[in-house]
């Protein structure tokens, strides 16, 4: 990560001032504001402001005036009865803010999620800064054989190496024809919004994107999951460990309806009864397809 | 306005509990935190909580680390510069949550503004309160002859207490049938999702309702507007007077581009060029129809 | 249901009058456009127009040119994959418009799903018909003793003859005074949009409601789930027949995903795990809560 | 533009096939259906769906059974007035999808705009084609001096020709590398998720997008405005011929309320009343921003 000292300044002082508020706040929350959580090679996630707590989506799914009455291991089996039947409006009641750097590719497959709120840096008005991703080498690896979108075994050798060169040099030689291209000595200087489509899209950009916990919840369930492509994940993990501290009994409940759960089908869901009363059930009398029963193995092995 | 003793209670403990935060904090905004303002015959507006304040809207537009070390006259110009072309994302970055109370009928209306959260108090699963909305005098008004959705002249003497009459008696009505069909005295008792179907909709509900600041200029530009049914245009207009507070910069801009400005049409601005060169334009020569030239008559008068 | 001979004139010409088109056509769809399907004592459920078909969720997914060369055996397991996987952006290239006329307590329950488009017929600038929802004697249900939300057993004799009185006469005691207010004769005539407050909610609207073959799909699973309340859930049924000829290979994962599909929990996997394993499991060692184990052993029994 | 013979030969067999529906037909849009107009040098837009036509914005105005009877000069001004009060529920009644080629810098900005379905090409799953977007000489702007997000004069002789250098070989030989990564000649091939971050933001991409009317004209408005991207406002101005077609009543309105028609702050109305009644109005007595009273100076000459 690469934070300049004036943005290390900026920070701290946004660290060190604190206010007095009547707001719902949640200390454990409170700490993590502000602080850039570092996240690929020059990428982070930062907390920058957060609405309601725990407590928000029991006052909303009660419309109560104030904080109730009752006990906090109440509120928590609410919580886990809102996430079972998916009633989904009370968690809408908190919402996040984060400050986000990350590769231009990553960038795109986020940008899906549209019930987000998104300021992103703008390359029509700025200059980008020369930061590109290039992966470790415990990441790169080759096409899957058996996923279309997914990653097989390891780059080894010779191979590993010259796609790392190949990354590299071409990432700089985008960037240094990229200022050529802009710069204004003995000549006019391309108009940024054109110069940029020079840059590959492992260059790094970064935005505000804002999002109320049940949007997050359905972004963190498909983005933290095993078949997401690495370089979103790990932006996924870090988001996880921050919600664990600002809504620890949503978190909880979402960890083990959502991230820990399964969907089953009507079939699998007729296989497993089936299997529970003794039947031999196999792939044939599964009445699913090759592909579904393999999933379906897999997931009660 | 019925609030109870208990709820009373409530909201005075919610004002005098504070805590420490680094978040962006707007100190005349949290007076008006928790406090219950009147609205119509028995309903309020409540801020329950709010993210962001004016410099969070300049610091998303800018994509930049902190406050900023601009002065807050640019600021503003920024934030006029952003409403007048109508760059929305930034003001997306600020959130309120309000706690209402409104008749049904109105709480019909609001809800077709689909772009935010809400809660509402569910009459399947709880009784709702014998509260119903009964207008006062001077809004108890006739038909408009010219507007199919507006109104006319107030009603007089006994007309308009005929109406009053109605009004209460039917709500009283209805309420006692409900209750005795809900009782289970000597009897089951009707099932509350069945019930509530004999009340009318001028009893009140109540709801949490959250949005972004975007989203809620929209709201307030059509319906704090003076075509705006009344009973909706006393919410809009409570709420108009804590966003002033919340965000001064923001709300000036708003105010000025929005509720005080007008749009033209590419007749009306050409019909203005050539009235400011002199030319004497009429209805037969703005190539209007006749609504339009009314309405645009209006407009510059 | 009551359609004026007006109204069945102008149903009878749209589904006799047809253009040709190089749209996506489904010829089983086309018999369903136009027709009312009685819901409920006066309500309707008629679909207007649609977009797309089986075809043009694997032609997005896919982001091909045209129709394909795949077997149609290939698409719907594709489809499948999509459904199984959460893989909603294909879905959202099928729409659907539906004319719907319904009790007011049923709009507000349907409202709550935002991402439709709705045009509601208004009782600000017209009149509405003198058409109530009175539930037929089998649908007289008491309130749930175990659900706060739920209906019990049937109310019997006296009860449910003086639920039916009160429903009726009230109902029509509000709307002959509902046409008192409004009536010009001798009087002012009290405008609409106030007049309107004073009608229950078993009083019937109507509107046009247009939507996505994704959110369709959510609206569907949560309303036509034995949970929701009959009155929407019968709409609910009434759709699910037209979607089932629309898109068949969509609606045949989705039955089998979704409508006869559960959400299991991280613990309740585990639970079938070591079922499955020979292992006795019981309320105890579930780790789950007293009514998340009685839903769990509904669920597999 | 560079369909192959098998994509034309598909594109030909959809416009050759018609079928009979009852929907809703626009005969003028029918024959936009499938073609693929050329957007700069590798792009198009083709029009592959549509739902609702004018007749269908009024409607669902009127909430009324069928075309209705009233005269199209009646629609004609009922759709006027609906644009010129922002009533945008009936617009969003009509439906279009569109299958549109771009450079991804373009899908950058266009994808802002969150309210569409959208279903992209997915370079994880699959292998992007070698093509990229190179300006013409005519597009081959400096940066503004004035406008930081704008565009000067030309670029000239020698500086042009060695822009138009570097954006070739910049673009082939990350092509080439591209697919050097990929190969799996005597490698294991680098996972397509990984290869593709090594493109720059020129390539061309696709995808399926899909919007209703009102979304559409707010993206119109903003995107084939002058300030807009000239590489954006060349595919605006393409979806516009084609609304024209489908939709020629609402495309009127839009044209003269949003395209042709401007918004006044409530500054700016209170000067062009003054200047209406003689007085003389300048910067100073203006109360606007030096800014402003350029932009307003510049509005009504």
């Amino acid at each position: 990560m690469t934070l300049t000292p004036e943005q290390k300044a900026v920070i701290l002082k946004q660290i060190n001032s604190t206010s007095e508020t009547r707001r719902a706040t949640v200390p454990r929350m409170e700490e993590h504001l502000y602080k850039a959580y570092e996240v690929l090679d020059h990428g982070f996630v930062r907390a920058i402001d957060y609405m309601g707590d725990d407590n928000a989506i029991v006052q909303a799914a009660r419309v109560s005036y104030g904080q109730g009455t009752k006990k906090s291991r109440d509120d928590a089996g609410l919580i886990r009865y809102l996430m079972r039947h998916w009633h989904s409006t009370p968690f809408e009641m908190c919402e996040i803010k984060l400050h986000i750097k990350l590769p231009v590719f990553v960038a795109r497959q986020w940008i899906r999620h549209r019930t987000a709120n998104v300021n992103e840096y703008s390359a029509r008005y700025s200059i980008l800064d020369r930061e590109f991703y290039i992966p470790k080498e415990d990441q790169l690896a080759s096409q899957s054989q058996h996923n279309h979108q997914g990653r097989g075994d390891l780059l080894k050798g010779r191979e590993a190496e010259k796609v790392l060169e190949i990354l590299k040099s071409d990432s700089m030689r985008a960037y240094d024809n990229y200022e050529s291209m802009l710069s204004q000595k003995n000549q006019e200087g391309l108009a940024r919004e054109l110069a940029r489509m020079n840059l590959p899209m492992n260059i790094y950009t970064q935005w505000y994107w804002k999002t109320n916990l049940h949007n997050l919840f359905h972004f963190l369930r498909l983005r933290a999951e095993s078949h997401a492509q690495y370089e979103i994940r790990v932006y996924a993990d870090e988001i996880l460990k921050i919600v664990a501290d600002w809504v620890p009994a949503a978190f909880a409940a979402f960890t083990d309806y959502r991230l820990d759960g399964v969907q089953l089908s009507g079939k699998g869901l007729d296989c497993i009864k089936r299997m529970l009363a003794g039947e031999d059930v196999d792939a044939k009398n599964s009445h699913m397809s090759a592909g579904e029963w393999k999933e379906f193995q897999a997931l009660i092995s």
